[in-house]
């Protein structure tokens, strides 16, 4: 893939050089140290000019916001088991499953890191998918708690124990989260 | 301070390296981005040899699992107020203050991000002194949530808050964890 190759479809090069991109990362980041994680060791990796990852992610944040939010999109399903508190039990342990992997943790540390911004790109979705669940019961007519008390709830121990802790998370321990939390609405 | 500067106590210079590297840290975190924080970038703003930073510290992980802990052990002091509701709602209240630092949140972050041992040097001593409050309340008669139970859910929606999801933690919101735990013991 050099920069000379005749592109029948210009979006098929962006395409490419993205998928490149963001596999370079997560190979660098299972092997290497989190600091050896620079632009131009990832571009290198990705037999891509250095200046092609600056112009189009602009720095190390952004591109490691950007390989976040495609990890952790539509990875974990919304489950529809019928009743708020199998949906809430199924997608705590599946979400816990997630967070068990090397490569995962890896992502989101380097992703915390680069800055400010790089928290809210692991877990935007895991927010929507929960107010989907939330709002689902709600339109059934069941009691529901705030979004914001789930949140409190079920993320912060979750993603705790996986970025503070190092204390493993068991399925089970994560849907056992589920019942004091609807206990209390 | 030169490698030649004779120092009557050999422990002085090595605690004025320490406290010259700590300050490094602090200091570059302000002002970049967190990928211009490296050993010879952290060493040359210190006024110190590189190679003295990595034989004392060995890497950038551990050095900033140092500068974590020193700045996170001992700064938000276990209340007594003579009652555990109290206790809990002084110190999440302590503990939501301090993370409202844009300092202390760069720190956590860079820290995290350089390598898995990263979020352990941040909260540590939280968990001590959670464990310490609980542990007197005990001591004292009272009921007590287990030590897990009160980490998910007061240190997980506090630090969750922190790095993932952006939204401010006020003093209010985070008094407001203690009366849902309490009142499932």
């Amino acid at each position: 893939m050099t920069e000379a190759t005749v592109q029948p479809r210009p979006g098929g090069r962006s395409a490419r050089v993205r998928a490149a991109v963001h596999r370079a990362v997560g190979e660098l980041l299972a092997e290497e140290p989190a600091e050896v994680l620079t632009i131009p060791a990832i571009a290198a990796r990705a037999g891509v000019h250095a200046t092609t990852v600056y112009r189009r992610w602009g720095s190390l944040a952004q591109l490691l916001a950007d390989v976040a939010t495609s990890r952790f999109s539509g990875d974990v399903v919304v489950p529809d088991t019928g009743s708020l508190v199998g949906d809430l039990e199924r997608w705590t342990g599946d979400v816990a499953t997630d967070l068990a992997d090397p490569d995962v943790l890896a992502l989101m540390r380097a992703t915390i890191g680069s800055g400010p911004e790089g928290g809210c790109a692991c877990t935007a979705d895991r927010h929507a998918q929960l107010g989907a669940i939330i709002e689902r019961e709600r339109a059934r007519g069941g009691k529901v708690p705030s979004v914001e008390r789930a949140v409190d709830g079920l993320l912060g121990p979750l993603y705790y124990r996986a970025i503070f802790s190092g204390e493993p998370a068991s399925g089970e321990w994560a849907r056992g989260l589920v019942a004091p939390l609807l206990a209390a609405v």
